[in-house]
């Protein structure tokens, strides 16, 4: 699949796409922070085109704010033939992708990435969509980008916290599908790590994934790992008005699924210690007390993936082998965030 | 295709499949005429389901409509192993399929139309949606039901003029594809028409068209013969308040329609007669104004259907025989209307 394409260049590989495609218009999906940082190595290289600025975060991530992109697409009578450019992070490109796929009947879009995490994770798979009465990414579709371009140049514009936090899918992709990866990584210190090197090896693991179980039946759910645990540590603290990162709870999620895979029989203790120690030399431990935990583990039990309320989480067979529907308990999921908690 | 069921027992067909689809959860989307008139044949048949009641009509097919829907089902914690039964004319299987394919990026849905509008056009095709700052079917995408279950017996609790109106999609179908059919038609008299050949035979004619081309980039296109007029007569009429139903308007569209096939040189004399003299014996006349058809004109300009203000049309190359992307004048069309206002 060519369909992702990884550049030091993205002005000129977007120009060319927009030339190519004969589009009777052209709309960029910006935030504030894309409008100001990211939209400035674009703009003078695009046909005339119309700018849609959305406020940014998780929280704009919803009906209301799909019904004011389809307003301005309307607005400018775009036809089957337009086509939107969405410019930032994964809620950039989760809720420009969903609008454009559904605007008269699905139009084309192209997803520029900006931030790690969607560089790596939110560009391929073809996730879209938005958060409905506070449940993630509830109302969507499956549908890919018709092109997703990657630039280094644009981590540049993010927080060290920002890339840290993106850093967490890719340590994820290399602990559930290549064990090589992972020596690899774990080897080099952070500030060396070669970027765009790391973007094309975990979009390739990534849509190796995808490609083989598009809809999420099957073995796509191996991306889950660290999720389970993460999304609720994450949905948690959200609640609590402590909100961190996503690849901040996904890093926290990964050592308690490590740990619950160790737990269960499936990786040995050696293993477990190096996935906790490096993850920890990335990441800064998250303070959560006995209260806490019992609470995310009611959370866990909530989860929209889970059916029946079962705790089906993928978890390690071996570093750099993840099996997925793996059933845990709320106990072993107390069990694995205590082990968390101990860590010094 | 066996996704179509033409059935005398739509109860039992309907218990069958969802015995044999193990789902977690069951709704059942209606409006209060559905409510009243239809659902009492099916409730007994039906396993535990969520009843979920919209109003009836196009004004409500917004997305508010969508947010009151989702909003149900995620109340009733439908997990992706739900499934919605539309139960309902265009309307609610447009919008009720197009909610369910977002609701958790994609749940079953089935259709049980029960207009013959519903049952002979939209019932197959995978047009969802609803509409958008008053453009009509603004919103949407393409999937196909996972089942669709047609009863006529569903047409006994039609008006006259609402089962002529849905009648005028079949005989748009026998016009562009089947001169047998149309011969056939032509020489039965409305009142002993057979419904459950004439629905066989229409989905069939509509499923073949569109599974030659899904997504409406060539040969599907000749389905909307007598629509492009149609549909700007039936805008036009809905903006003054004399609002007739839509096949009532496809009906004036399609004399127009074949006056202007007549006018290119396509269908002689003879046909455009024939046509002209059966629609007009089925349907009532419906006056329009030369001030009204100067304004008529104009609405089919702005028609979404066409690209770049040229106004393209399918229209008929004989009978039985339709070709697409006709560009059609609104000098024209302005001809072709007052074609139709001259028949006595």
């Amino acid at each position: 699949m060519e369909k992702v394409t990884i550049t030091g260049d993205v002005a000129t590989v977007l120009k060319n796409t927009l030339q190519q495609g004969n589009f009777t218009n052209v709309a960029v999906l910006v935030d504030e922070n894309t409008h100001r940082h990211c939209y400035p190595l674009l703009r003078d290289h695009l046909p005339e085109h119309t700018l849609v600025q959305i406020k940014s975060g998780e929280i704009h991530k919803n009906i209301e704010t799909c019904v004011s992109i389809w307003s301005v697409l309307t607005q400018q009578s775009f036809d089957r033939k337009g086509i939107m450019i969405n410019l930032g992070g994964g809620v950039i490109g989760d809720m420009g992708g969903f609008c454009a796929r559904t605007y008269k009947r699905g139009i084309s879009f192209i997803n520029v990435p900006t931030t790690l995490l969607a560089q790596v994770d939110a560009s391929a798979g073809g996730k879209l969509g938005i958060d409905f009465e506070h449940f993630k990414n509830h109302i969507g579709l499956f549908s890919e980008p018709d092109q997703v371009i990657i630039d280094p140049v644009f981590l540049q514009t993010l927080s060290a916290r920002e890339l840290r936090s993106g850093y967490a899918e890719v340590i994820k992709h290399n602990l559930i599908a290549d064990k090589a990866g992972w020596e690899k990584i774990k080897n080099t210190p952070f500030e060396q790590l070669d970027w765009k090197a790391i973007i094309q090896h975990s979009v390739k693991l990534k849509q190796n994934v995808t490609d083989q179980d598009p809809t999420e039946k099957g073995i796509r759910k191996i991306l889950n790992f660290g999720h389970t645990i993460g999304h609720a540590v994450e949905s948690f603290l959200m609640q609590r008005n402590r909100a961190i990162l996503h690849g901040e709870a996904v890093a926290v999620g990964m050592i308690a699924e490590a740990q619950a895979s160790y737990a269960l029989g499936f990786i040995n203790a050696a293993s477990l210690e190096e996935i906790t120690s490096y993850i920890l030399s990335i990441f800064e431990k998250v303070l959560l007390s006995s209260e806490d935990i019992q609470t995310i583990c009611e959370y866990a039990v909530q989860d929209k993936k889970n059916k029946s309320n079962r705790i089906l989480a993928a978890l390690l067979k071996e570093v750099g082998n993840a099996s997925w529907d793996i059933e845990i308990s709320p106990a072993e999921i107390d069990q694995s965030l205590k082990y968390y908690v101990a860590q010094t």
